[in-house]
């Protein structure tokens, strides 16, 4: 049987925030957490010493991308996906049902699943909610999710209500299938309901309600306004069990995190501190900033004073600065770490203010001042794309 | 004054083989020696701990890329190139010559120097001799080269003459010039003569009778058959000092130094290794493979049975052929590390065979076995490249 557990430290009072562990075949993992994305079994340029040291205790997978390529029979031969990447902690795989709605016009669903055209090379593969448990039983992760459908956004209620009518009889065909592969996997439940208040309501309750031992929060952070995502998480929430993880899908951005945990969110997952950092974008505790830019180039201190990451300890800025402007493959490695840390830092910070009582007062003073220094590099770096489109033009 | 220093432990009677020792200000280096190459102030997607956990003694970087970016004063106000980029082990600077020669008619030459445009942003530049013994001190790196003049190749014995004596002028002055500068720094001859066999000669007695502390062998490996290259140091290598280390610019793969070696080639640097390598082709003992290969795609064991890199210490082979098959980042980096160390064991084991006097036999042993192998895959690859252009076509 699993020997997956949680248990919860520490509530905040005042808002849905707790501290608590999970308990993995592969370690122990302390929540708020978040888990940097490694698609194709590889966070992208960083070795998984480096996400060691950069305090990763757990990392995500794509099945959708490892069923492709290298195949999951091929990870199963190996023993499973940490041997087969010689990361030893946790590790938590998706469905694939998000990347594979991603596919649009290259898939075709049905009741029983959904066909669909490889990206790589064009052949044709089927998911079913079964298919999708044996796949996840070859990779061999800790934590795995059922398949689900994302409802695009926006849409109408009554597609939303579809989708996740579907999607709860798929997870109910999953939770069956799971135990006949291998019952030591952790399978957590995905909850739905678009952007209608009632539905992510009755999707909380009825998955909540499932015997699955951790809850995904799914499709949202799919184009809407920010405040629309918090605004479901409200009716999301409240109707989920205490005592089970709670797994924000693909959210977020250090700001995600700080106001997500406040929420009742207990884990993350994105790529954006890894994406943003190959293109330049470094998180500091006083907003996002671009390493690339001039005032980089002769800074003999680190990217952020007292930060604790391998990059910052052992390289100039300036340095920094000048392998992004080149280009050069080492900054790709360099400003990742750097990201990467950053968030697993901050859910750190998190958590021990959940633990002290002080969350609340966390929150706000990060987010004052965090938010509006970050907000005039993303809008200088629009006006950068906006210009470089007209040039085009 | 330079603390460099020059040693010779044993030679190899039959042949022009020998293991020294050289001191630098930055550390010892055994010879015969590879220097990796780490053209913009990096050894690409490797970092320095990497460089120095696979036995890198000294790494060269160019002098006309850190001239363009991030600039040479730049680097000097950082304390030169070894704290600007957290190397310290010994370095080696090129002059930028051979750079700037490659741009073709982007530049212009005259008795003082060359103006150059930019490849970055198209701006001119002057170099003259005085200039890149400035530029050079300003690297700071411990070993430096004159700016010199790079024949085309096929050239007339008439150029091939002009450019011999023209750089003969040229360092001359730079000599005169360094003395001014960093005399801590130390400064190498540039032999040329292109492909005429006494300008080789004339070259070698000329540069290797002025004070130079060791001596480059420049305008090699420019095109031409690798029999023309070897028969070109049968007139060089017995026309120069015993007593000072030689250095095959440019020069190369792992057969390359096995031949050069016995021709009397003490230190050898090319991007080739890891530029191979960032293209799927890694060095083993019995030549030259192809990562990509379907081969590799179920091989648990490492790229090379008894390889003692990082990467083959770490990951198997089917690993590997995932990562470079997604074009994943980790790949170049675990590639380029796999083939640096291939190519500083080999300088080693070189070394050890000089000291106990088997070389001729290992040297002819180690091209039986590799050179065959790597020429079927170098054909297999030559034949893609040929469909790939016929399907185009």
């Amino acid at each position: 049987m699993s020997s997956f557990n949680f248990t919860i430290e520490a509530e905040c009072p005042e808002t849905w925030a707790r501290a608590g562990t999970i308990q993995t075949p592969h370690g122990t993992i302390q929540t708020p957490i978040f888990m940097p994305v490694g698609t194709q079994a590889t966070v992208k340029s960083v070795a998984p010493e480096e996400l060691h040291a950069a305090g990763a205790q757990i990392i995500l997978a794509n099945t959708y991308h490892l069923m492709l390529r290298p195949g999951s029979a091929l990870i199963d031969s190996f023993g499973g996906l940490h041997s087969f990447m010689q990361w030893h902690g946790p590790i938590l795989t998706d469905s694939g049902g998000f990347q594979v709605w991603s596919l649009g016009h290259l898939r075709k669903l049905n009741e029983d699943g959904v066909v669909f055209k490889s990206h790589i090379d064009g052949s044709l593969h089927t998911l079913t909610p079964e298919r999708v448990m044996q796949i996840e039983a070859e990779i061999g992760a800790d934590i795995i999710l059922p398949l689900d459908i994302c409802a695009p956004y926006p849409c109408s209620p009554k597609e939303a209500s579809k989708a996740m009518e579907w999607t709860h009889r798929w997870e109910e065909r999953a939770l069956v299938e799971k135990e006949k592969q291998r019952p030591e996997q952790t399978l957590f439940g995905i909850v739905q309901g678009a952007f209608e208040p009632e539905l992510r309501a009755e999707s909380a309750r009825v998955i909540g309600n499932m015997p699955f031992q951790g809850l995904s929060i799914g499709g949202l952070s799919v184009g809407e306004p920010k405040e629309e995502m918090w605004g479901m998480l409200k009716h999301v929430t409240p109707n989920l069990p205490r005592d089970k993880p709670r797994h924000l899908l693909g959210v977020g951005s250090p700001e995600d995190l700080v106001v997500g945990v406040g929420l009742g969110m207990d884990m993350f997952d994105c790529v954006l501190p890894t994406r943003v950092a190959r293109h330049g974008g470094l998180f500091t505790r006083d907003g996002r900033v671009s390493i690339k830019g001039a005032r980089f180039r002769t800074t003999r201190g680190p990217i952020e004073e007292g930060c604790d990451c391998y990059t910052c300890q052992h390289y100039s800025a300036a340095y920094v600065n000048h392998l992004a402007r080149a280009e050069e493959q080492l900054y790709f490695r360099l400003g990742s770490i750097h990201n990467i840390r950053f968030m697993l830092r901050l859910a750190g910070q998190l958590r021990q203010s959940i633990i002290d009582g002080t969350y609340p007062a966390f929150r706000d003073e990060f987010l004052a001042r965090y938010v509006p220094a970050s907000e005039k590099v993303r809008e200088a770096q629009r006006e950068k794309w906006k210009e470089a489109r007209d040039k085009r033009a």
